[in-house]
């Protein structure tokens, strides 16, 4: 089946609808394609998808975090055939769940049995990228080229071998790589070369995998079933001759000098070394151990210490969504290499945790603290574009500009979100409150601090914090100039429909000011009238006041 | 074989003696001693030693570096079964290879032997404080106990499973436990608690260790050997009673809602778990894991990382005299914790690698780095104290106490160490050299500078160094009044017994001086004269310069 590409642009497109990771348009086809990427262009049909995809289409598109809507969608395109469809929703699909190795395996599928066999090659690859430690997803990509590739050709058991040697350097050290082992030694055997397969054989030897021993068995019945010569490569086996003959010379000195076998100290019996290790001397002696035993325990320690981060990377497939585990790699990382601590934070933000503001907080904090508040800026700014209207990220970014010392730019992101929050009184009034305190705290500016209060008041005439901000902005003025203005935020603030209780407070403060800062008794004696008016009237009418 | 004790303060000081790390003599017994002291008083027989044995002794201790003239003491304490002898030798010898178990082993062997059965044990005790990882020391001494405690009384299982619970938190996560655990299942098996033995296999098959296979043949030959209830605690069956029906229930919930067994999304086969972790889920699902997975994953992570640090150990018991394995395993920990990485700093300088300049010069830096500046002076007094003369330390500490801002102890240690090295005139000349930089550049003492290096060019009047820095603090100062020590110093140098060349040098340094800063025609005239005459002099006669 032969069919027609649609334009990059459009899948282009389609994936930054979804909000998720896009390749840049400009550049659709990168010969080294970063992670995460969708597949390459693939040959489709033109024209309209049936009435049913594009209803399933939106339903994930409406909601893109309901799991099911995406299966739902998946698994209509499979029962239909429907190539052009299924490429669509898998393309959508992987690239925001790009750890489900069996759609991978599903879409490689596809294309095979369409024939386009590059493709479908293609789409192993791509996938390998997004999960390299799935030794299905590997074997699966083995398993097509063992079954397309033309093996007559020179190049193809090349081409094979290569691709075993990616796997086992991106898989094999993984406790359940047994299966890709096993192919490799058997693929190896097949084709003759019972030298290769030993080699193999020797290797996964060193990792400790499920099925160790089974790999065992099969080493000794490979040995003791082959000459060494024909097992071995030709350097290895002269190789092997002249460390014999070295390590007999050794002992030959070694005894002459000593003439007792080297044991633990104190010990009776000569110590037996530990398996066919490099490290034959795992007990303490003062004797210096040989270059090839040193090397052996650095090797050791490489290997062990790599070992943590393979089992954070085997976590982070199974709980790709629990922000904690991102967090603890990251907090691993982050004093071994703070460019690795970032490119986790990178990879749990951008691709599995869209939508937590928490770890995208923590990344840019984490740039900030690393002084990239480039970095800091861009982390929120996107945070807020994919989910817009978090109180929190908007405060953290006028917080961050704060800091850097930008007083101009946090203010403006409180006039923006205040400006854009009209339609919500309470989140207006919230932000109205954070900008008054930036401008008359940091600008040092009461004046304009107090029109942002009073245009909040005119939104939300009944918001007790509004007229409690106001209050606080006139007292903490000078005393003797401004008792005019604390008299008027109270008298307003009597006149608004607040709860009772909240406008005895307000007059309470006020006759305390006046009590405390007034030069003339008559005024105080005033407010003191007034105040004990108001109690007459709404303490004993609480159910008419709050009925009114 | 009834013996008294030797006084515990002859102890001490012997061990003192040795530069070894002795327990302060106010508080030889202390109830948790700290790491590496000495074993605790024996009772012993006073008197004199045998002639073979003091000079055994004093050999040992003449040169304690020297390994063999320990073991050929100890050879010949263990030969004539002198037990005075054998355990002062011991208790010197362990105190400086605290590593080497064996000798733990023959030291409570031989209190075991003598009847003190009480020393023994804490001979053991004190080993496994030394080297926790040594199963074969665990094993002794549980053997040990296991042989002398009265089992009629009920505290002895008591203690003796309580000395396998330490056991096995010490050294159970070595890949080379299997015996440990072993003896420690045979034992359980032995008292009639087959619940144990059951419990015991089951963590045993959570490590994984070198037999893991035997373990787990040996844990299903359990099983299918006892019924369920008789090797399972009463609440542990009741709970797996529990959590059967539960899961049962959960299962048909989840049944009844997807009428499908669960997969990894994409994947036609239902998932088979890997073995019976508690790990269910290896592969990504967008569905929750469980509180139990997640906690499994957290504990999972927690021993891979902990792995790391038990091979750091393994590998420090047989590199103990490797200083780089030390270091890499404190720029391993230090990010994780500036305590623990001290504490490993410690342990390798105090008893390791006492006598290794550079691993204490790295703490000094590790120190001072922190903010210790007291800990790091300390660190370089010890080291200056137990190997006396070396020049980079005692510059370090002067260097240590200049960025101290301490330039008054900084020049105190630099003239002490003159005064100290006039018998060695290079040193002499380096450390006055040293001195009068200090004076000249932060002092700003020129005269204090010039007396120091007059004082040491009447020791070394050939030291060529000396006059180049002399010539260069007289031309550091104010070209008009310093022509005349200029010249003088030039003069100096010339009647001096140094190489031709090194006196054309200094007169050409003269002549140069007067061109550039004389006031007067003439004496430039009769410096050149004097120069010109030099050359002629030395220029032809070279040989005869030399013979002179």
């Amino acid at each position: 089946m032969e069919v027609s590409a649609p334009p990059l642009i459009e899948m282009a497109e389609m994936l930054e609808e979804n909000g998720s990771v896009a390749a840049a348009p400009e550049a659709p086809v990168d010969p080294e394609p970063p992670s995460f990427t969708m597949p390459p262009a693939v040959e489709d049909e033109e024209g309209e998808l049936p009435a049913d995809f594009e209803r399933l289409w939106k339903a994930a598109h409406d909601n893109p975090h309901d799991f099911t809507s995406w299966t739902d969608l998946l698994q209509y395109c499979e029962q239909e055939s429907h190539i052009t469809a299924s490429r669509r929703a898998l393309v959508a699909f992987l690239a925001r769940y790009p750890l489900c190795y069996g759609y991978w395996k599903k879409f490689a599928d596809l294309e095979r049995r369409a024939g386009n066999n590059t493709k479908a090659e293609e789409v192993c690859e791509q996938g390998l990228q997004a999960i390299p430690l799935s030794v299905d997803l590997w074997i699966h990509y083995i398993n097509l080229l063992l079954g397309t590739l033309d093996m007559n050709l020179p190049e193809s058991p090349k081409r094979i071998r290569s691709v075993f040697e990616d796997a086992v350097a991106a898989a094999g050290l993984d406790f359940h790589s047994d299966r890709l082992w096993d192919l490799y030694v058997e693929w190896e055997k097949e084709q003759g070369n019972m030298r290769n397969a030993a080699a193999v054989l020797d290797r996964v030897l060193k990792v400790p995998t499920q099925l160790y021993n089974t790999h065992y068995d099969k080493f000794k019945e490979h040995l003791n079933g082959h000459e060494p010569k024909d097992i071995l490569l030709p350097e290895e086996y002269e190789e092997l001759r002249t460390l014999c003959r070295q390590s007999q010379k050794a002992e030959r000195a070694e005894q002459a000098q000593e003439e007792e076998k080297e044991r633990p100290p104190g010990e009776e019996e000569p110590a037996t070394p530990e398996g066919t290790d490099t490290i034959k001397r795992p007990y303490f002696h003062v004797k210096s151990l040989d270059r090839l035993q040193l090397r052996a325990w650095h090797s050791y320690l490489d290997w062990e210490i790599s070992e943590v981060r393979i089992l954070f990377e085997r976590c982070l497939i199974a709980c790709a969504l629990y922000e904690e585990f991102w967090i603890r790699y990251i907090q691993y990382l982050e004093p071994q290499s703070v460019e690795e601590a970032r490119a986790i934070f990178k990879r749990a933000c951008e691709i599995h945790l869209t939508n937590k503001p928490n770890i995208h907080m923590q990344w840019a904090t984490f740039e900030e603290r690393h002084g990239d508040l480039t970095e800091a800026r861009r982390v929120l700014e996107a945070m807020e574009k994919n989910l817009p209207g978090l109180a929190m990220v908007r405060l953290r970014r006028a917080a961050l500009e704060r800091r850097a010392g930008q007083l101009d730019q946090s203010e403006a992101l409180l006039q923006e979100a205040v400006a854009d929050s009209k339609e919500k009184p309470m989140l207006h009034a919230f932000y109205s409150i954070k900008l008054a305190r930036l401008l008359l705290k940091l600008g040092r500016n009461p004046s304009r601090a107090r029109r942002v209060l009073q245009e909040a008041l005119e939104i939300s005439p009944d918001n007790d914090k509004l007229y409690l901000n106001l209050l606080e902005l006139e007292v903490s003025g000078d005393p003797w100039a401004s008792s005019e203005a604390v008299q008027e935020c109270v008298t307003r603030a009597l006149a608004a429909p607040l709860a009772p209780h909240t406008k005895i407070l307000f007059s309470q403060r006020g006759l305390q000011f006046a009590e405390d800062y007034s030069n003339s008794i008559q005024s105080v004696l005033s407010v003191y009238e007034e105040h004990q008016k108001l109690l007459k009237e709404l303490g004993g009418t609480k159910r008419g006041a709050e009925n009114g």
